[in-house]
């Protein structure tokens, strides 16, 4: 039987090709409208994975999405890091010159306005999702019409990319998690640990957690404060280490265990930066 | 002469009304429709002073605001936070049953869809910005039509205020920056620092930093890291500290500049937290 994988957005989209990236084509797809849908699918077993963006190099950490998979108590079991670019596709054949209108969502059109500066005569029109936009133009044979999408969109769609690469900042990595509801069984092949603790705020209780990671030979990639609500000087740290033994992160993660409050593993992973 | 205050948004807005808490109602407001516009309006001297917001409680660090600080060198001199509440408003003596359509930015609308839905003879129509919506009720006289926006917008337009605390989440609390291009003169009764430092993605490196801010009693407040664009394995920290003598910040900072590379002061000011 197929596995079931929830991802954000519709067919065609980045969470789709990170979906294929790990799981191949013989997936079935859901399409969830939010990550709030995603979850749910997960927690009511409709699926039985899930792929959510968490962070970018534009925007940094989307912090609710790192709220769900805590609150939900999710398990990251992988990762993975996609360069994103924008694409304009449309029916075979057209070009540029060919080109009408251009339907995307807002956030899409607004990446790539000085793309479109130099084609004054493409209209722009807001639509909800990219990926599906081009679904459209396949389906309904719409000639003059572009889509601003993934690359494996137009692969999925048999459109052809007039051009690539349109957004105005080049540099934009997403780093995607695979998520479930069940906690995987320990896999010592693992390499990275994405961890949450609470500290006081008390002078010097990070750097104590950090010199055990340092100790224990832990690598951080990743470190963010939250301040705690509701709890003034409360802060959440949410962390992420590479390591090359697992008995040093095992150890580790013994030794914070004890000193922190409200320690958690979000999930064990293979590193998925080249 | 007034100072020139450039603000992202228009009057009314919260940005609005963290420029009156610190400069009073006497000064110059300049209404920027983006952060861009608003760095661009310091850097060629149209405004003296601009507020950014620059992290919030739901969505964490709004980092594009800390590149452009960072990026043209801008110093903070300043930090308010602000519990961010949606006011609902309209032409005095109306009622909840007397508004017909509810003007505001999309995202406004979102946070606050859970009220409209125990109140479904309000038509929702999308615009651009919350405050101005507020001055246009007034000015025109629009009866029957609501803006949502923070209540000094209804002080402002002489509006009434007909339900507050919209949103569905309760607290929102939001972390406003005072910039400006001018490095200050030093100000020993500062008692907050904003820091960046680059490190080499070398184990220690960052517990080395933190013991010496530790040693220097200094407490952290906040933490962040963000991978250097194009240099694999560099990350930049971006750290909040707050001290009670500033022979002690004097001493970390001396040290960190030797320790760290690029270290940069993002500002010294007075603490804003509570």
């Amino acid at each position: 039987m197929n596995k079931i994988i929830a991802i954000q957005g519709a067919e065609g989209s980045n969470h789709h090709k990170v979906a294929r990236d790990f799981y191949g084509t013989s997936i079935d797809l859901k399409e969830c409208m939010s990550f709030d849908v995603l979850v749910d699918s997960l927690l009511d077993n409709s699926a039985d994975l899930g792929i959510m963006a968490l962070e970018n190099t534009i925007a940094g950490s989307i912090i609710p999405n790192y709220a769900l998979i805590d609150q939900n108590n999710l398990h990251i079991i992988g990762e993975e890091y996609l360069n994103i670019h924008h694409h304009l596709m449309a029916l075979k054949g057209q070009g540029i010159e060919g080109i009408k209108e251009v339907w995307s969502h807002p956030m899409a059109l607004l990446q790539c306005k000085e793309f479109f500066k130099k084609h004054p005569h493409i209209k722009l029109v807001e639509d909800v999702d990219t990926a599906e936009v081009a679904k459209r133009i396949s389906k309904e044979n719409l000639i003059g019409i572009a889509a601003i999408a993934p690359k494996i969109a137009a692969e999925i769609f048999n459109l052809e990319v007039i051009e690539d690469k349109l957004q105005t900042i080049k540099d934009n990595s997403t780093r995607f998690v695979i998520v479930q509801t069940e906690e995987p069984a320990v896999n010592e092949a693992v390499n990275k640990a994405s961890l949450k603790f609470q500290l006081s705020h008390k002078r010097g209780s990070l750097a104590t957690i950090l010199n055990v990671m340092s100790d224990c030979k832990l690598n951080l990639t990743k470190i963010q404060s939250l301040p705690v609500i509701e709890t003034p000087w409360k802060y959440s740290f949410f962390v992420d280490v590479t390591f090359e033994a697992y008995k040093d992160y095992e150890k580790a993660q013994a030794i914070i265990e004890i000193m922190a409050e409200e320690f958690k593993i979000l999930g064990t992973y293979k590193n998925g930066r080249k």
